[in-house]
């Protein structure tokens, strides 16, 4: 099969416009971790009980109104590189890809989807553009509700939902935010900020998650604990505390500015000027040099470009994405160009001069 | 006073345009250095002494064809940063600078100059565009012809000229190029080339000669005899030789291109892109990245930006250039912003897109 995804565009979670935030927060993402009952965690099942598992959730989503357009994507079905290119729009990760029978049901504007046989039987994700954990949150919400009405879920009145791994044990939910913090990188309060953060029971992580490096000035923040607290109440704590580190990158943003304003300005022209003209850019550079951009599209420096766009081009430079729309097997180097190629494309449609 | 020449364009021997082999040469050079005889040599000179030479000189001049409508620019005359912009036109030296009672006459067009009580009484240049050697040469001489008419050089029959550095004796000529090897740098030929230029007798110094270091792949190649040999034979070896080097540099570059010509496009619209969209540049960096679009202009890849062009810029973007252009003795970092400013200005004059 061929991917059923449009993946020369985005996933609706990266169009940012009207978002709240958005300017510092990219998107806001919640999961639910969940198992079917008296059934083996997916790790130490046998195929056909995995295949079971599979088959019930696939059931189960028809019935459900927020996946009654999804589609069903069997990972057995996929070649390697489209695999990569789910795990670049963040629809799965790479753990799944570890699972003999596994599968993702996406929503068509892929805002909703839902690993089957992860690390837990479902794990259902909900990612929405800008800051939106309570929106975030309600979705993920009603389609959990949605589908208990046909599974039979592992939960013990003691403890909440069961899970493969005690971290998840509760609410077995992990909500998080994708935020952008240059401001605070380059007036070297990130650090502070960050062990603030961590200070209040919240996870800084990478660009792709749990085990990845904070990369071009992008962390990801989420919650630590999900026993005995309520869903409400670590969302909401997101929330605000997502909205004092935006206000003090804010801060930062304004106060280096007026600091040296020709500094801020030549690092982002050169930015502008580098990626709409190199002939090689890798990944890493080009993540750095967008990630100068967006702030430059905050600083109102750069013209029609927009914070979608950007996002849009974060994930579409990613290596899968860059072979999927070659149709071809690319090498290191030929990635390089490729890349090249489609951001002086993607940058050069909206600006001129 | 203020400086008589036009600050804003270049001398005619950056005007490369039809100028042999102009892409690999920037110029050709030839000054000789001449003596009033039975006077004691500048540095050992009395301040009457060295009034007397002056006034002989220009007297001289005067009768001149060649610098019917020069300049006579006296340098106590002068600031110090006019003083400079002279010496980064690269009309007279920081030698000059030392002297109590100095002048230079320089004709119109900027191809003729008379430094006087440099080193020695006379220092008289000529400086043209592309290979030129036997062209500069006779127009030295005939510029020599001319002066010894009105002067009484030091001269002895067994050995020829006297100067103040018996480095200078005999001819007191020296005869140099400026070129440009970019292919011959970075093929890791250029030690190897620049070797075997000095067993043949020549010397190789940076952009503004002696004492001064190689930078942005343009080194100066000089004759290092000036005993005991006809003016002729050294600036036609001087010619053969650089005609050999340009050969070589076309090959390094065109193996380069055939070798890599995605890493040779890119380094070349890198420094396309920074040098139309930086906000802050050093001279060092600059002076790197036209080397680069110097090199791009040879290869046909960036539209309407000659050559001459790039030569003026390299001489345009020095510190005093810009501070006599401003009108304002500019710090470092506002030359930076200067500097940046002119470039964007200039390359954008000639090119959209």
């Amino acid at each position: 099969m061929s991917l059923p995804l449009n993946i020369d565009a985005s996933g609706r979670w990266m169009r940012t416009e009207g978002a709240a935030d958005s300017d510092v927060v990219v998107s806001s993402r919640v999961r639910l971790a969940r198992n079917l009952n008296e059934l083996p965690f997916p790790h130490v099942a046998a195929t056909d009980v995995l295949k079971a598992v599979r088959e019930q959730v696939t059931q189960a989503a028809q019935s459900s109104k927020l996946l009654q357009k999804a589609h069903h994507i069997r990972l057995e079905d996929l070649s390697d590189v489209e695999k990569q290119v789910l795990i670049e729009r963040h629809l799965i990760n790479q753990r799944l890809l570890e699972s003999k029978i596994a599968s993702v049901i996406v929503e068509q504007e892929e805002i909703i989807s839902v690993m089957v046989n992860e690390e837990d039987h479902l794990r259902m994700q909900a990612l929405e553009p800008g800051l939106a954990m309570i929106d975030t949150w309600r979705l993920t919400d009603t389609l959990d509700n949605e589908l208990e009405g046909a599974l039979d879920y592992a939960f013990r009145p003691d403890v909440g939902y069961c899970t493969a791994c005690p971290t998840n044990v509760g609410t077995g939910m992990r909500a998080s935010v994708l935020v952008h913090l240059p401001g605070l990188v380059e007036t070297k309060q990130i650090d502070k900020v960050l062990k603030a953060v961590s200070h209040l029971g919240l996870a800084v992580r990478g660009f792709y998650g749990e085990g990845t490096e904070p990369m071009s000035n992008f962390f990801q923040i989420s919650n630590q604990i999900t026993l005995s607290r309520a869903e409400e109440e670590i969302v909401d704590n997101i929330e605000k505390i997502t909205k004092q580190i935006a206000s003090k990158e804010r801060e930062a943003r304004k106060w280096l500015y007026s600091e040296n304003h020709l500094r801020v300005e030549d690092t982002i022209f050169r930015a502008w000027g580098i990626l709409r003209h190199a002939r090689l850019l890798s990944s890493k550079e080009s993540m750095n040099l967008l990630s100068s951009l967006r702030l430059g599209v905050y600083y109102k420096l750069i013209p029609d470009i927009t914070p979608q766009m950007l996002n849009e081009l974060f994930v579409l430079i990613q290596p899968a994405h860059l072979c999927v729309a070659s149709g071809k097997d690319l090498q290191a180097e030929d990635r390089d160009v490729a890349r090249a190629e489609l951001i002086r494309a993607r940058l050069r449609m909206k600006a001129a001069g």
